[in-house]
C-alpha cells in the first residue's frame, strides 16, 4: 500500500522553539505512519527527521546538491534525493507532498508554503510567516503547538486514489 | 553582448491598477534595452510583455505547460518557452532573472518573491505582498508607482561577468 | 544509516523476458539492501518493483505526473513522489541513482541511460540499446542475466561520505 | 507574433567539420528567422550560436548553471538563461524546442536527442549518435549536410496554435 507523505519544511536554523516543535512533528507523523519529506539539511529539517526516525518512521531528503559533497544530508534522513535543481527543490517537495507544515522558516520556507498553496496542498503553520495584501492579513491554517498542527493537516489530506 | 533579464511577475488577474503598473513597468524596461520574463500568461503578465512590446522590447514567457494547448502565451509574448514544469517554472523564473519585480499577485507570485529572495536577487514590491514573522514586519524593497519600482532595482543589479 | 538507491528503468511495456528479468533485479536489489528507484509506471518498472516488493524491500516511483490520476503509480510502489515534471523526472531518476540497470526501453530509457552516464553514474545494460558513433561502438558496461548485472554495478557504485 | 524556437544540440568539443556543420546550421536557422536554442556552452552550441548571430538571428542558451561563474555562457549568446539544474537543464532544451538539430555528440547530446524523440519532437542527426536495440538500428533522420539537416526539419516542425 502506498505511504503517505506529508512534507516539514523550515529554517535550516530554527529556534530551540521551533526545533522541538520540529521533533514533536516528525513524532507524531511516524506515529500515524506517514513518511516524513523534507529538505534534508540542517534545522527544522534535521529535528523533523530525528522525530520521526526515533518513532520508527521513514525519513526522506529532497537534496538541493547532486551529491553528498554539495548538500550532505543530516544523519537522521534515511533517504536522500539528490536533484542537483537546488532552490527548485523546494517546488519538489510542495509537489510530492500530500500537505506541509512550516515551521518558522526564512524565504525559503516562504516559496514552500506559497508553492504548496498555490498547489491547493493542505499547509499548516507553526511559528511561522504571515502574510499581508493590500493591507489585509491571509488566512492560513495556523497551529499553537505540534498535535494542532498534525489535528488540523490530518483531515485536509486528500484521499488517495 | 549579453542582454538583461528582468521578471516581472504577478496574479494571472490582477486590478485595473496592477494592470497599469504593470504595463508601465514592461515600457520602462523595455526602454533600459532589458528583456521582459514572466509567466506567459494572462493579467499581470500579459500587461508587462505588452508594455514591453510595444516600447520595442523582447518578450519571454516562461510557461507552465509543455506546449502552446496547455499553456497558451499571451499574444505579446515573442518567445515562448515551454517547460512542462508547471509550477516548477517558478523557479526557473527567479532563477532566470537578474531582478525581479513583482505586481498584485497570488500564490504564485509569492513563491516567485520568496525564491527571488532567496537566491539573492533584487526584489522590488508594487502593491505586493506584505510578510510578518514572529509579529515583526520583514523590509521588503517597495515602489510605489512603476517609475520608483525601476529605480530601485536597477542600482541593485548584479555587474555581468 | 542513509540507504542506497539504485535506478532501474526501462519500458512501460517490455517483453515478456524484459519482464522477467526486472523482476529478478528488483528482488536481488531488495536482498542486497537497496532502495529501488524507478519511474514508477507500467512494464519493467512495475516488473521490477514487484521483485522488490516480494523481496521485502522498498520501492520508490518518480512519477512524471503531479497526483496519482495524471500518473498513477503502479501498485508494488510504496512511496510515489509526484513531481509534475513530466520526462523532466527521468533526469532526477538519473541524478537520485548511485547506479542504473537499464532493461530493455524506448527512448527515455534511452535518456535515462544518457543522462546516468553524463553525470558518472555506473550503468548496466541488460537487453538494451547499443550505441554507435562515427560507425563505432561506444562500450557501455553489459550484463546477460539479472545476477550478471547486479555484480557489475555493485563494485562500482561510489562509497558513501 | 510567436518566434520559433530550434534547438542545436552537440558536444562542447566538437571535432572541426562538426563545428563547420553547427556554424551552417546556426546560419540558416536565422536566415528562417528561426531563435536558436542551445545549452549555451563551448563547442558545437558556441558554433552554432556564431553562425546564428552573424546571419542576425537571436540566439538563447539554456545554462545548466545558475550564474555566469558557474557556466559561463559563450560571447555568441545573447540571452542567458540560467537554470541552476545541471543536466535537467537539457530536458528543458528538449521540451522547449519545436524541433532539434544534433552534430556530434557525448552522452549530453545522446539524452537531448532521446528526449527530443521522447516527446514526439522532430530530431535531425548529424553525424552524431547511432542506436540499435535487439541488434536492429533505429531509423532517425539523419542528414549529411546543414542544408539537408534545415530541409528534413523544417517540414516536420508543428504548426503553431
Amino acid at each position: 500500500m502506498r505511504r503517505r507523505l506529508i512534507g516539514v519544511v523550515g529554517s535550516s536554523r530554527g529556534t530551540e522553539a521551533q526545533l522541538r516543535l520540529a521533533y514533536e512533528v516528525g513524532q507524531l507523523l511516524a506515529q500515524r505512519g506517514a513518511v516524513l519529506l523534507c529538505g534534508g539539511m540542517t534545522g527544522v529539517m534535521q529535528a523533523a527527521a530525528q522525530g520521526a526516525r526515533e518513532a520508527g518512521g521513514l525519513t526522506i531528503g529532497i537534496m538541493p546538491g547532486a551529491n553528498a559533497y554539495e548538500s550532505p544530508p543530516n544523519e537522521f534522513i534515511e533517504i536522500a534525493l539528490f536533484t542537483g535543481m537546488r532552490e527548485g527543490r523546494n517546488y519538489l517537495i510542495a509537489c510530492a507532498s500530500e500537505g506541509l507544515i512550516a515551521i518558522g522558516g526564512g524565504y525559503g520556507t516562504l516559496s514552500e508554503i506559497a508553492l504548496g498553496l498555490r498547489m491547493g496542498k493542505p499547509v499548516v503553520l507553526l511559528d511561522s510567516w504571515q502574510f499581508h495584501i493590500a493591507g489585509e492579513p491571509v488566512e492560513v491554517l495556523t497551529a499553537h503547538n505540534a498535535h494542532e498542527a498534525v489535528e488540523l493537516l490530518w483531515p485536509r489530506l486528500p484521499h488517495q486514489p
